[in-house]
C-alpha cells in the first residue's frame, strides 16, 4: 500500500475534459490525481522555415507551469527572460512523442502548435501533458481532416505516457505523485503507442542506479498503466477517430 | 439591445469559484462571460529589498495569458524572452489597485504575490483580473490575519473593476466583450472601492476623443456595474470578512 | 501658495525651442520648470508589417531618460538589457495620444518615429513629452505635407498634456513638480485636443482614493492649464499650421 | 559491414589524451572516430546557493560546440544570447550522469565544473563527453582527495556512455557516426557504471517506434561497447585510481 | 582648404558649457562643430565589488547616442536589448583614458560614473566625449576634494582627445567631421595628457594601410590640436583646478 | 633577460598546424608559447544584408575563450546571455585587420566567417588569433580562388600581429606573456602587412602614459617580431600562395 492508499501498480484517478476552451481547434483539461494540465492544439496553415516546400507538416509543443502550480511559487520564465533547461527538455519530449504518431505527409504543409499549461502540479506533469496533448491534437486534426479533405487521417495510432519508479524501499510503482517522485531512487518515463511499441524511454537514477532486472519490472508496470490510458483515450475520442486510426493501421500493414 | 442580447448598462454573467487550486493561500477562477482568469495569491514572509526595514508589507501582481486564450495563438512571452508593454501596464495597474485597499503597515513585512493567468479571453481581462484578484488576496490575507494574529485586518475595503465604452453608434455600454471593445471609439477602465471612491480611472480614445458630458455618462454606467460586483464579492467572501472590513472602516472614520 | 511660489492652478514657466537639432525632420527642446525634454520626429517612408497595404500611416513613440536626468543616477535600460514597465507605459501613452490627432489615411504609408529623451527631470516628464512631441511631429508633418503634396493636412487638431493632483493638504494643484508629485495623494494626467475634447484621462490614487467631486475639480484645473499650452503651441507652430488645422476641422465638420 | 567498414557491434577508434591543458585541475581530449571533445574539470571551493550548509559538494556540467565543429557552421549561442534546448538537455544529462558516481558527502562543500567543448563533431558528442568528462573529473578529484586529505575517495565507480541504434535496414548498431545517426530509426544513449548498472537510458524513435525485443538487442550491444570503454578508462586513470575505487566499493558493500 | 573651409590642421569651433544640468556633480555640454555631447559625472560613495577593500576608487564611463543624433535614425540599444560592439569599445576607451589621469588612491573608495550622451553627431563623438568628460569629472572631483577633505587632489593632469586622418587625396587632416571620416583612408584617435604624453593611440586603416612616415605626420597634427584643447580646458576649469594639478605634478616629480 | 629566459626583443616559440579540423574550408591551431588558438575559416555563398547587390564580399570574425582557457574558470558568454565588451572589441579588431588585406571585389558576393577559439591562454590571444586567422582564411580563399575560378587572388598581402610593451623596469619587450602583460605599464598591439605598412596600432597605458620616444622603440621591436611571423606564414602557406600574392602586388603597383 502506498501513502495515498494505492497499490504499487495502480494509476491515480484520471479525467479528460474535452472542448475545454472555446478558441482552440482542440483543447482538454487532463486531471491525474492532483495534477491538472490544460492542453490545447492550434492549427496554423504554414510550416516553419526549415520545413518549407517539402509538402509535409510539423508538430511543435510548448510547456509551462503557472507560477503557483506548485507548493512554492516559481518565478515566471517570462520574468526571468529565459526558459529553463527543464522546460526545454519537456517541450522537446512532448513534440517528439506526438510526431511519432503523426503522418506528416498526410498532414500537409501546416503546423500544429500544442500548448501544455500546468495549472496544478503533483508529479507526472510531463506524462499527463503527453496523454492530454494527444487527445487535443487528435481532435484538432480530425477537424482538419474533415474540413480540408485530407487524403488520409494524419494520426496513425494512440499515444500515451506514464511514469514508473523505484521507491526507497525498492518497490516498483506506477504513476508517482510529487512526494513519491522526490524520494524515488529511479524515475522512468515511458511513452508508448496504442499497439504497444515504445516511442520514448527515459530512465534516470540520479543518486542511484538500476539493474537489468529492475528495468524489466519497471517496463511491465508502465505497460499496465498505459493500456488503461489508451482505453480512456479511445472512449473520449469516440468511434469516429477509432475507425480512422484502424483504417490507417490497415493501410500501413498492407504496405509492409 | 447589444449583439449578445444585453442592455447597454448590463454586466455579462459573472461567476467566482473560490479555493480553485490546492497550493496557493488564496485562489479563484473568475468567469465574466467567456473571459476566464485564474487568480492566485501567494504569501511570502519577506519584502522586496526597496521595502526592507520599514515594518510594512508589499503587494505585487503579475499577469499573463495562455497562448491560446485568444482567437489567434500568441507567442509566449517566455519564448520571446521579454514581457510586452501591454502586460507590464496591466500588471502594474493590478498591483497599484490592490495596494489602494491594503493597509501595508497592518500587513507587516510580508509580500503577497498575486498572479492573474487568463485561460480564455473575450474582452475585459484586466478588470476581471482585478475583481478576482481582490477575492483571492483577501482570502489569503484572512488566513494570515488569523494565523499570524495581526493587530488589525489588512484589507480596508472591497475593490472591483469594470470597463465602460462608447460604441460606434455612440451608445455608452458597460462591460465590453472583445468584439465591442475592438470597435469602441472610447474605452475606459474604472477601479473603485466598496464605498464608491475612485482608485483608478483610465479612459482612452485612440482614434477618437470624448467630451465632458460623455465622461459623466461613462462614469455613471461604471458605477452601476461596480455596485453589482461588490455584492458578488461580499457574498463570496462571507460575513467574517465583511465584519473585518466594517471594523477597519469604523476605526478609520474614528481617526478622521 | 505652493513651495515654489506658484498659485494652485498655475503652470511652471514653459519654453519650446524649435529646430533644436540639425538632422531630424522635426525637433524641439521643451522646458517645463526644471524638466527638459528633447523631442524629435523622424519620418520613414514605410510602415510596420502589421500596417502594410492599408494605405495608412503610423505614429510610434519612444521615451527615455538620461541616466543622470534625476537626483540619483539610474541604470541605463540598454545596460539592463530591457525596458522597464514605466517606460513602456509612457511610450505607449505618447504614441496613442499623438495618433488621436493624426489622420493616418492622409499621412499615407509612412511612419513617424517620435523620440522623447528627458535630459533633466523634475516631474511631469510624460506630459511635457506629449506637449513637445506634438510640436516636433507637426513640424515634420508640415514638411511632408508640402514635399509630398499630400491631399490633406494630416494633423487634425492641437494636442497637449498636463498633470493635476491632490496634495497632502487636499489642495487641487496644476502641473506638479517632482516634490509635489512624490507627496500627492492623487495624480492625474490629462491629454486634450485643441477643441477641448479628452484623449486620455489617467487618474490614480496609490495610497488614496478620490471622489466624484474631487474629479470635477481636477478636470477644471487641467483644462485651464491646457488652454495656456494650446496658445503656446499655436504661437510656436505659426499661422501656416494654424490655417491647415482650421481647414481640416472645417472639412470634418462639413462631413458630420 | 557498415559504411566505414565496422561490424554492427564495434566501436570507432577511441583515444583519451590526459593532461591536455595546463590550467584545469583535470583535462582530456577524447577522440571517438572523428568526434573530438575537450573535457575539463575545474574545482571551486564553494557550492551553489541551493546546496549551502549541507556539508555536501556539487558537480555541474556545461557543453558547447565550436561553431565549425560541424559540416555547416552554427551560430554561437553567445551571439544568439541564449542556449538552445539541445544544449541544455545535454548538459543536464552530463551533470546528472557524473553525480551518479560521486559521493557528494565525501567531496565536501566544493563544486566541480565540468566543461565539454566539442571541437569536431561526427555523431556521439554527448556520449563521448560523458566518457571523457568522467576521466577529467576523476583526475581532478584525485588531486583534491590527496591535497585536501578527504576521508574517502569521492568517486564510487567508473562511468561511461555510448550510443546504439536501429538503422534503416533494421540492423542494431553500436556507436553511430553522424551519417548513421541522421538516418537511424531509433537512437538510444546508455550511461552505465563500471559494475554494469544503468545510470541513464534514453531511447527515442522520432519517426519510428521500437519493440521490447529490439530494446533487448540494443541494450546488449551497448553493454559490449561500454565494457571496452571501462577498460580504456581504467588504463588511462591508472592503478592508484583503480585501488581507490575498489576500496570505496568494498566499503559500500560492507555497509549493505 | 577642406570642404568646410578649414585648413588641414585646424580644429572645428569648440565650446564647453559647464554646469549644464542641475542634478549631476559635474556636467558639460561640449560642442565640436556640429557634434554635441552631454557629459555628466556622478559620484557614488562605494566601489564595484572587484575593487572593494583596496582603499582605491574607480572611474567608469558609459556612452550612448540619441536615436536621431545621426542623419538616419538608429534603433535604441535598450529596444534591441543589447549594447553594440561599437558602444562597448567607446565606453571602455573613455573609462580607461580618464583613469590614466586620476590617482585612484587619492580618490578613496568611491566611484565616478561618467555618462556621455551624444545628442547630435557629426564625427569625432568619442574624442569630444573624452575631452568633455574630463571637464565634468574634474569639476565633480573638485567638489569631492573640498567636501570630503581628500589628502591630495585626485586629478593628476589635463586630458583631451582628438582625431586625425588621411583623406582620399593623401592629405593629413585634424578633427575630421562625418563626411571626411567616412571617406578617410586612415583614421586615428589620440588621447594625450596635458604634459604631452600619450594615453591611447588607436590608428586604423580598414581599406588601407599607412607607413611609418605618415604616422609621424598624423601624430604631429594631433599634438597641435590637443594643445589648443588643453588651453580651453584650463580656461573653463579655472585657476583653482590649475593650481591643484600643478601641486600634484610637483609632488609626483619630487617623488621621482 | 626575461622571467622565461627570453631576450627583450624575442618571440616565444611559435607553431602553426594547418588543416587542423576536417570540416572547415581553412583551419589552423596556432601555438604561441602557452597560448593556443583554433582558427577556422568558413565560406558562405552570400553576404550580409548591408552588403547585398554590390558585387563585393565580406569577412567577419568571432572570438571566444573556452571557460577554462585561463587560470580561473570564466563564465561562458552563452550562459550570461551576452558578449562582453572585451570580446566585441577583439572580434571587431580581427575582422577589420583581415579585411585590410582582402580585395572584397575579387572575392565576389560571399562571406568568410573566421572563428578564433582560444583553448589555452597565456597572453597575446588577440594577436595570435590574427596571425593564425590569416593563415586559415588564406587557405580557404585559395580553395575558393581555384574552385570558383575567381578573376584575381583575393588576398593582397600577408598579415600578422604581435604585442609590445613597457615593463615595470621600463624595458621595451616583444610578445608579452600573461604575467608580463598584467604588470606592463604600456601595452601595444601592432597589426602589419607583409610589406611593412601598419594596419592597426593600438597603444594604451591604463595606469601610465608613454612618450614619443618610447613609441618609436615599441614600433621597432614590433617590426622585428612581425618580420619573423611573416616568414613563418610564407613557409606554412607555401609557394603557390606566395606567387598569387606576388602577382596581386605587381598588378596593384602597375595600376599605381
Amino acid at each position: 500500500m502506498r501513502a495515498d492508499g494505492r497499490k504499487p501498480v495502480q494509476l491515480r484517478p484520471i479525467h479528460i475534459d474535452t472542448e475545454y476552451l472555446i478558441h482552440p481547434e482542440g483543447s482538454v483539461l487532463i486531471t491525474v490525481g492532483d495534477t491538472k494540465v490544460i492542453c490545447t492544439a492550434s492549427v496554423e496553415e504554414k510550416v516553419p522555415p526549415f520545413m518549407r516546400g517539402q509538402g509535409k507538416g510539423w508538430i511543435t509543443a510548448e510547456y509551462s507551469m503557472l507560477p503557483r502550480a506548485t507548493q512554492q511559487r516559481n518565478i515566471r520564465e517570462s520574468a526571468k527572460g529565459k526558459i529553463t533547461g527543464r522546460t526545454m527538455e519537456i517541450q522537446r519530449l512532448i513534440g517528439r512523442a506526438l510526431r511519432a504518431v503523426v503522418d506528416l505527409e498526410a498532414l500537409g504543409e501546416r503546423t500544429v502548435w500544442v500548448d501544455c499549461d500546468v495549472i496544478q502540479a503533483d508529479g507526472g506533469t510531463r506524462t499527463a501533458s503527453i496523454t492530454g496533448a494527444f487527445v487535443a491534437m487528435t481532435q484538432a486534426l480530425n477537424k482538419v481532416y474533415k474540413e480540408k479533405n485530407l487524403g488520409s487521417f494524419p494520426v496513425t495510432d494512440y499515444l500515451a505516457a506514464t511514469s514508473v519508479g523505484i521507491l526507497d524501499n525498492n518497490d516498483v510503482v506506477l504513476d508517482l505523485n510529487y512526494i513519491e517522485d522526490s524520494k524515488a531512487q529511479v524515475d522512468m518515463n515511458v511513452v508508448m503507442t496504442g499497439n504497444g511499441e515504445f516511442v520514448e524511454l527515459q530512465g534516470t537514477g540520479e543518486e542511484s542506479t538500476f539493474s537489468y532486472n529492475q528495468l524489466q519490472q519497471l517496463l511491465k508496470a508502465a505497460e499496465e498503466g498505459l493500456m488503461e490510458l489508451f482505453e480512456m483515450q479511445k472512449s473520449v475520442l469516440g468511434e469516429e477517430v477509432s475507425e480512422h486510426i484502424q483504417k490507417v493501421r490497415e493501410k500501413k500493414e498492407e504496405k509492409a
